[in-house]
């Protein structure tokens, strides 16, 4: 048998690399020093930095700077690691170099060699013509490369995530529609208030969700704006003076993506401000899910000992030792998938506020962080939307039950009897146990139909001012 | 004399009130309930509040609702709160009851008792005619004038704030300009990386200070869609159908602000995700001023013993023990506000999240450290663009002298010798203590002629491929 | 009239101050270069920092370093400071420069003007004696003084914090106590439970809480160990060789407060690593606080559309809008305060990793920031336990009411019937209305007498296994 | 071949499962309910959640309440899952049911069928005897066997983590030896300052870390104390009396873990406090680690262009681009590690201040990110102390050059001729380019004797006041 390593060289010195591997030597330094967290990096950001290469090669090649062989392998290696062929070789723990240089040179490396392969040079021939740094790397940088992949990983996944967000939206704007009917008790304060009905309550929560959906959109639409072609400080040094804006055009002619030149190279690498806005979009959204995730699980309490005015539906046992208990598991999760992602973007902020000069070298935990948050955000608001929302059903009968013994109704005969009297009836009422009816006519404030027609739930639900004359909704 | 106190009734019994004050029984109550800090209001909470106060009252007006004599009153008494006259009778703490009842109790009570002896009566007159609640409160809930109040506060002060920030990108651009010409040496991870123009630094700062003050105009912008007259649960129960399209009218009449009608008052008050997402984007701002202020203290650090290739004007002792030491103090307090304005930003996050049903309670808060965020903000960008942007030099001499040691330029020749030779040759450049130039001619990689034309320092900020012939910029 | 100024001068030149200042050329630079936020420092500060100039003056005398009649007048002017008698003279901004070397400067410049005037000389005599830097600031620098006062000004107020807190503890178990009786349904997930005691809660609160108050007290007693005397840069320049350990001896004694000497004075300038785990001991004690007044709304939710187990005081109305509401303020203040108090932490956390070499130059605002948290906390906490908890009622009629609806009884069953026959019976009680009891005497599971026994809800609020044979509790 | 699934039934209906899975119905509906993340649970809280089922299965069989073969078949099956031979099994999300109910009946699932298989009965037997429920859960309910998991698993390696930071603290104070005696220039806000040694930053550097790892220790210890046996809401329904006492003595026994009993199983279960505590013991840590990487990047900045007084170990190339560069990257891994630790410590802080009434449903994200936290702080403090910490060197000729040119040493004449003439000095002398020394004898403020005398660097180091006679240290 074969030896298991070989010995590969970088400007360090010599290294022993797996025989297996398509890396180098660099990327092989990298795992030995990095042995941090065992976590992965996430496609979007293999994806992305496999798509620059090729891009790059193909506008080298274009330019005539490159060999059109040597483009040719590069573009087909790239291809195979977009297809997933090629995951096991990206190796380097996301905790790792500063600015990402670890993983830059792990995709050169893994490129390089399969391209040599490709044109039919061993992994191990001292004349195998294609160089990660000099032919992968071309007119490229770590400096610029990874800022320019941060934004694409983040933009393949866009459309998904906003969608979601939206979808979540028509899903509460749907259970609106079919809960408008339902009369119930507003609670504000968490007590007693004056009526709405459920239906005003899930469209409340529709239009939140969908302005978050429309920040997270504005959010993401900055990050379209590439840096890449500023090379190691944002001057452009070694870049062929067409390379930023063929290589904006290739990358959106590659992926479909909208994309734009930006107007100051050196700012787009030493700001992390897009990102940290873009992360803080999907805190926003978080605002809106936690507080909606917990109005729901309020709502859906008890069924015996709660409000109890929804259910949710019931999709596995709710308790290991409480027989016939049934919990809002989906809810709970999305809460927990928030606090994870508001935790996300804690660490995003303060990468974001760490950079130096010219370089932000925390790139790969602000990558990594905002790839998760895009990815538990997909997967916990579509979960949270299928399992959960489209599921959900009234209970109409608690519902108005509740309505039925609040006394705050009296606020509908403010403008008739005024604040204080209304106060008055109000205690009088829940401390005799009668409803205000009772004791407004009783106390002669009002006349028995007087009370009546101002009494009307449904109507108060519909705001206006009530026996105001023609002045009423 | 007469009495100090006078006594004052509201729905829960009678209470003592300082003789002199304007306000009644609830903010004496919410004074003897909320002994919590002694900070104050912002004069925006209080000024916003007035101005709506005086807007429902002409709308009340206008539709007939509401008696001239009395209407005019009120609106003579907001006049007098918004001239800043009354500002001893606002006394209830920031620390207060849940949605800001008290506040909005204080502000209610203060114009009914002023609009009173307006109109001829004293303030312990039992016939006085105007009552805070039926009359300066009509149609009007704590629950929707205070988010409404924290829409306009915050929009009061947008333009200032907006305008402070553009005016430092405005300032960093035109240095920017003036140190253009300035060649220094670009540094990544601190280390020596390839030459950039300070101008080029200046001018970057500027750009992402720009796209800053851009997403504060955008989320401030999401401000404006008012939610005023959804009353006490967004059902509109006790207004006038007219009533929230004419107050969104009158109220820009009166302010001069662009302002929105909203299509569900239910979302306008249990969201908090506008005022969460406005905080943000001053989060955002925060991210990049810390940065800036980091990088100016450390082109200026020094003089002898650091970089000291910016100098910052003096503008105090620097040291009460070392005698002509000269401090960043300007960049040192903007660095101290925006860690202060980042935890103001995290208040208002747990607040926004805290919403339950028809409200979210928590508004007193988060309203208070919105208005903190701008006025910190307002401050300290101001005072770091007059008292230390302006006044930068650079320091050209030592700029150009960092910049000769740096081996770090044999980067522009990797197009002509390759990533591994130029290792090569930086390294024993290094070792040797010889300049790049020496050791590339004396290796025989290239002619002293090409190493000359390679090795322009002021060619390579302006980026390219140098030596590779026609491609070059 | 005479002049409104008078001309000071420092270091960098000639400066105007108010003719009435005690304060000079420094602090008024400061005045000019701050005008940030307003906002006023904390008399924490103010008293810390006069009480380590009248240390110093004290053990200087001893030394023989310092005259005794400037000595003593010195200490005269810094125990009117002490006294609050000068407030007005402390001016500076908390934004202010890096360390807080005007706020030194302006106590240095206070003391020594009022020093000056007690030793017979004005304020604009050329020949008054004592110098600020030279005499008041003697041995010291900012950068040992502000970080001993930030120590100092956090221990001021420990003990009064560690006590509200603990008070809190207390009247949260006297509570336990007098609710110990009342059965009620326990509640995980917000879901129907098996039973609990509303004492049990209370007591349970009453553990978290005294938890929080050790934690904040060994936090505390870390900060106990003073790094005064290490002056400019931890190394003691210019103090002399007992300066340090007659400062902490006489600090002791001068203020009652236990104090340590540090046996590395280089690390208690230049880490807030202290001062950070103290402001985490405070944010946990929010994590609790936020927790149980969260609880305490939602158990006294309704009184007709919620739990309404317990009533909490009426302290004020509640609504302006809706007449007879009551709303838990109290609480709500005290999570507005805790929300407040966590955006605190979030800014000294930010500030204290920004220390860079020999020095954390964002101290000012540390000191703030914990300064406040002490303040709002104590606040919060007091008017939260004696305006709140201690009048907390339990509404025992309908606790008791939700448990007899409460099918989750089935649980004690499990021993005996197991989880799946349980699950069975608690969803046909469920669905038919009926009770555990009910249903599975007629499923045959068990005999009347036995489903008696087992489910006997006060004892399974005391544990154990029902039915288990001699191994019940 | 047979099926790819078998049927399995719980209380909500029947499922299908994989037919080589060990789990069963309730893991399976919560396979399909969220997928989330496809992120794996810590080997921690599997670990901790066997050795719970292992002690319970043994200490109901010491009280004669599990059958004796049953019990051991299930601690032979719980050993191995403790040995990892069954992780393919544990296929619950980290984002999932509230409380960890799935991951309970995930372990549950499993140790019951495993144990029926050793046993001897085949996973579909219907008279399979161990049921999850009711003998592998005995007594057990998801919340207080999480809760104890969560104390369990960060106890696992909590030794490990406070001896990884001690020995980053002992390597740190190793250089402070090796380094005693490297004169450098101190620097306070980034300044120029008088002078210390290079050896007392480090010095500083290991006592900063020292404390850190006291306060983990502090905070890890109060996990000690464990709330198994409160069963379902502290009450410890369907436990033996002496169960809780049991399964603490059993646990310390399988785990050589010191645990302590509890007082109040309501508390151990509602509140989340340690927790918070703890994590925020480690964000204190991280608040160190940042400022310290800072440090050591910022000291071996350049080496042409920056300070360049230290020289971190060369562990890979630098740059993709620029040859010859060599980056900081483990100091700048530890960043990215402490920037995403405090990241996990928001989403817990959030998590933990969720609780509501008898439980706080956010465990499994407090355990997960503690977990998270604990492994990179442990991976990231290990790399970085060994790979850099460890092989840093000074570069005295460096450090003693800047301290050459420091104008700052006139301090220490401060206490003979004044800080006023102090700063006349420095001024002049750093106008003119000249020593300290030239310009105060050339101005007849002091001999030249006296000037050498007083400054001495060395002696500066050690503090005490120079030339003021015998005080002088």
């Amino acid at each position: 048998m074969s030896a298991e390593f070989r010995v590969e060289k970088d400007s360090l010195g010599e290294v022993q690399v797996p025989a297996w591997a398509l890396y180098g030597a660099q990327t092989q330094r990298a795992v030995q020093n990095f042995p941090i967290s065992g976590l992965k990096q996430y496609p979007a950001f293999i994806w992305s930095m496999a798509t620059i290469k090729k891009a790059a090669a193909l506008v080298h090649q274009d330019l005539g700077l490159l060999d059109a062989n040597m483009a040719e392998a590069i573009v087909q290696a790239a291809d195979e690691v977009i297809a997933g062929k090629l995951n096991d070789h990206f190796v380097v723990d996301p905790f790792q170099a500063g600015a990402g240089t670890s993983h830059n040179m792990n995709i050169n490396e893994v490129l390089s060699n399969r391209a040599n392969q490709i044109l039919g040079f061993d992994i191990d021939d001292p004349k195998k013509p294609v160089n990660p740094n000099d032919h992968v790397n071309m007119a490229q940088s770590t400096n610029d490369t990874i800022p320019t992949a941060l934004r694409l990983g983040a933009l393949w996944r866009l459309d998904e995530l906003v969608n979601t967000v939206l979808g979540l939206a028509e899903t509460l704007a749907a259970k609106g529609q079919e809960f408008d009917h339902v009369l119930k008790s507003g609670r504000t304060h968490l007590q007693d208030a004056v009526p709405v009905r459920l239906g005003q309550e899930f469209n409340a929560y529709a239009k939140a969700i969908r302005l978050d959906a429309k920040r997270i959109e504005a959010a993401g639409d900055r990050l379209r704006e590439l840096g890449i072609g500023g090379t190691a400080t944002g001057s452009g040094l070694n870049a062929h003076p067409e390379y930023h804006a063929r290589m904006v055009t290739k990358l959106m002619g590659l992926t479909g993506i909208e994309l734009r030149t930006s107007d100051d190279l050196f700012e787009r690498m030493q700001s992390m401000g897009d990102q940290a806005d873009f992360s803080g979009s999907m805190r926003a959204l978080c605002v809106s899910l936690i507080r909606i995730a917990n109005d729901l699980r309020l709502l859906a309490s008890g069924p015996a000992t709660g409000l109890d005015e929804i259910r949710l539906p019931a999709v596995q046992p709710g308790s290991s030792i409480m027989p016939g208990k049934v919990n809002p598991v989906l809810a709970e999760m999305l809460n927990q998938a928030c606090f994870h992602v508001m935790g996300n973007d804690h660490a995003v902020t303060l990468a974001a506020q760490a950079g130096q000069l010219e370089l932000n070298v925390m790139m790969p935990i602000i990558g990594y962080n905002i790839f998760q948050m895009m990815d538990v955000l997909i997967g916990a608001v579509k979960a949270f939307t299928e399992k959960c929302v489209l599921g959900i059903q009234a209970n109409e009968e608690k519902a108005t039950g509740w309505l039925a013994k609040n006394a705050i109704l009296v606020t509908a005969l403010n403008p008739t009897i005024g604040y204080l009297k209304g106060a008055e009836v109000a205690k009088e009422a829940m401390a005799s146990n009668r409803t205000i009816r009772e004791v407004v006519v009783e106390k002669g404030y009002l006349s028995a139909e007087e009370a009546d027609s101002l009494l009307d739930v449904r109507a108060m639900t519909e705001g206006g001012i009530f026996g105001g004359g023609g002045a009423g909704g």
